[in-house]
């Protein structure tokens, strides 16, 4: 996991703007925001992708939804809604393989999901 | 949960194309595809949307991701990747009020996730 930009923003080896932590989750703003309010939600520890999820990592990815009521309370996006993401592979243009959500809200999104 | 579409669908009250099953999760084709792969995995477990997750049926949503590798293996999109979508209230267009993520592939998509 040495590699991972992540795990480097997990261990505070590289700085970000975070928006919520716990024991198994971490939250900051996107650095490329696409809508006013754009914030990645991660599993602390390593899941490469939706694909990766097993046994073991269960618990961590119930982690970041358990903690998705919270986040979306603190950034005003609970009453009006807001979109969660996530892109495994290719197709669906995966940057980071660490699996990460994005919370996208603060204006009205498209019916159209693609 | 009376009047809840999913729940039905659940229940067999109301008929789907299922794509996988198991205690927890149910998934099935969505009526008005987006892509060539448009799959909805829901938990059977009436979930109202993200902001309803809670230490009561945050199991139900680990075992939608768990679930998630196996169904995107069956639709044979495992390898070339796709996007997981949830949206939540006004501004992401929920229709269906029970927690419900879109499994869009089988196309590339764009890096624009709006």
């Amino acid at each position: 996991m040495n590699d991972c930009i992540f795990c480097k923003i997990v261990a505070g080896e590289i700085p970000s703007k975070k928006v919520y932590e716990d024991e198994k989750v971490l939250a900051f703003y996107d650095l490329n925001p696409q809508a006013p309010v754009h914030v990645l939600v991660i599993p602390k520890k390593h899941v490469t992708s939706a694909l990766d999820v097993n046994e073991d990592n269960a618990s961590d990815v119930a982690a970041v939804f358990s903690a998705v009521p919270k986040i979306a309370e603190s950034l005003g996006v609970a009453a009006d809604g807001f979109r969660l993401i996530t892109n495994t592979g290719r197709h669906a243009c995966q940057s980071v393989k660490h699996m990460h959500f994005h919370l996208i809200g603060g204006v009205q999104l498209s019916e159209n999901i693609l």
